[in-house]
């Protein structure tokens, strides 16, 4: 399997599931009060897409900075990344959910915000796997220093925490489950990963090969 | 990151963004009247569809003539991109809401146009934003000339004002406001932007390198 | 515009509108008889699919077939393949209009067959737009011989004169269109085009570039 | 046709289709007794969720598997490719049918569970037509030994009957299908193809050539 594929297949699914994420912004038609009205009702909706697509995005733009390091590819590692993929893909069911119930009656928004927040740790999950299987036998263009391997070994359990967090989270208020939700995309925002700052990922003219093959 | 991927994933989103504007055509089905009547009625949707359709393809035309120019990404140009892509699977959404109430009693079909207009000005400023990035720092495989650059800006300020008047139309008349949108897409198909002639993106043969990509 | 990112795009929209067709594929679910009967009634839908499935995929194939003989494009290709994809994209919903209203009362069953030979006729006259445009300027990388043209412009002239023929035949009976609309089908997957014969497009070994791009 | 457009086209419907699957994950919402019942009761959907996305993700790396060891292509590998796409695009329909009749009397289970093993059936039957085509006239890069093409032959004839199995396994019980067809993913999971061996599609180190497309 070459690497190409894989990376086409993902960001295929990468790219439905974040529109799909957009079906779940509606309104409810006339007969159901002014529309401004229905609009100001549905902000759930409207943060809980905005989180979500953040959500997504970064997990893709992560997914390429990881991927670029790879040597190679093997079986294990295209059913780690279904994985990933089949996480992925639930988040607009969970986001629907969540903005189902974000102002429902306690229990039920603490469970919808206890479901989004596990997918979240899901996908940490799945993501660290994949992180880890690229450590061994030289799957990796050029060997991550120890060190580096260390920093980012700490943020993904950083990371997975956090999910852990926000599960618990839910249970107290499912509104700032969902603000934790979105800090941590925020955080990926703005940071940069040890692993990303060790593949040079950023900043970087595109190279002669990048130009051979998209003509300028 | 390199561009290439940048680019799949764009216009995988491009593409299922535009694909999904479909899903707003419906008719009533049996037991609603004849379909001939259920089909004349619901030209809201089809007005809104085309519109709508020809806002994403011309969007997708001039995000890849931008890119083309680029000589590298950095994670800034990422979210900026993200921040584009999120306002276009909003389409869908703004374009079905605008359908279903363009003949509703005044006040609703004025919201419905505003929300509309609204999400082309973000479109349009969104992509202002990347096309600021690119002036800065050796971004650009060729740099624009100064003279560009100034009337570049001009267009697209103007671009950004006309959707501030649809917004303003919007409380005048909806139907008005849609108008002005689709004004916007024949305006772009039919004259040429500054930086597409800057940048030689028109009437250009297959290069060497793109020949070498795709045999004949 | 390199060739490849209109491939890249236009694949995309062929892609999940084809997709999409599967979601006119539905059971009225419990409460609505035994599931075989329903599955039984819904005939209409299983025709329609294979049917549109047919259209796409075949329109899909003379796409690649015709854009692959191109040297060069231009804006005004990029439009007009924007109105192909235009076309594409309302399959699902001209399929589900006719899938409801096959066996409906005869007028309903009548326009909704003639709505759906429609969208055939203007995805012919979109495509044939498109070759007419690859005949000037040395749009083509070689020139396809005059006779070559004349018997091209001859098949599509008649592809479009079948799409009308099956307008007419909407009026006397909606599934006749249908299989009209069927038969075009077999008659693309069973017949080689002159185009496809000019520009070799079958049987071809992989070609050195092809086997550069994706390593054995 | 190029390899590298038959594959993109592919990888678009496999992304698509598995990402619809995600469609059939609901909940009721308000109104429809807790949540967390909701999702208890819905277990079906989920179950048939992680199913038919491991039966879509494995047919999508063993379709890369064998389009690798292609030499060339031509129109009726398209034809037939398209058949297979055609029977995957079904499986959002059938794994939702399923997930709503699973738990329901036990005659439209059986139909339901049928009908998912069918599509089954069907997909694995097109892609031996795929691998038949691909024995004849140079057609693959590297001629297959006898004893693989061999062994191979007997795993999809396997594969086959394990659909025909699950088939009649319907009529007994619906979940021990659904659990039939998933035994089938685990299999493909841990077990290399013959296939895959003869081509040596795993544990390869990126190649020059991909490196050349894929800069690092």
């Amino acid at each position: 399997m070459d690497k190409g594929r894989l990376e086409a297949f993902s960001d295929g699914v990468f790219a439905v599931a974040i529109t799909l994420l957009a079906l779940n912004l509606t309104v409810d038609g006339p007969g159901h009060g002014p529309l401004i009205h229905q609009l100001g009702r549905h902000w759930p909706q409207y943060a809980a897409y905005v989180v979500s697509f953040s959500t997504i995005g970064i997990i893709w733009v992560n997914h390429h900075s990881l991927l670029r390091t790879f040597a190679k590819t093997d079986r294990t590692l295209l059913f780690l990344n279904l994985l990933l993929l089949m996480v992925v893909v639930v988040f607009p069911f969970v986001t629907s959910t969540l903005a189902t119930y974000l102002t429902a009656p306690s229990r039920d928004a603490h469970v919808a915000a206890a479901l989004y927040s596990s997918a979240g740790l899901a996908m940490a999950l799945a993501f660290s796997a994949i992180f880890r299987w690229s450590l061994k036998d030289d799957r990796l263009i050029e060997p991550v220093p120890p060190e580096m391997v260390r920093r980012a070994t700490w943020r993904f359990t950083g990371g997975t925490l956090v999910y852990v967090v926000c599960i618990a989270l839910s249970f107290v208020s499912a509104p700032a489950a969902l603000v934790g939700n979105g800090l941590v995309d925020v955080y990926y925002v703005f940071e940069q990963t040890p692993l990303s700052l060790a593949s040079g990922t950023t900043d970087e003219p595109g190279s002669p090969e990048d130009k051979r093959r998209r003509p300028p």
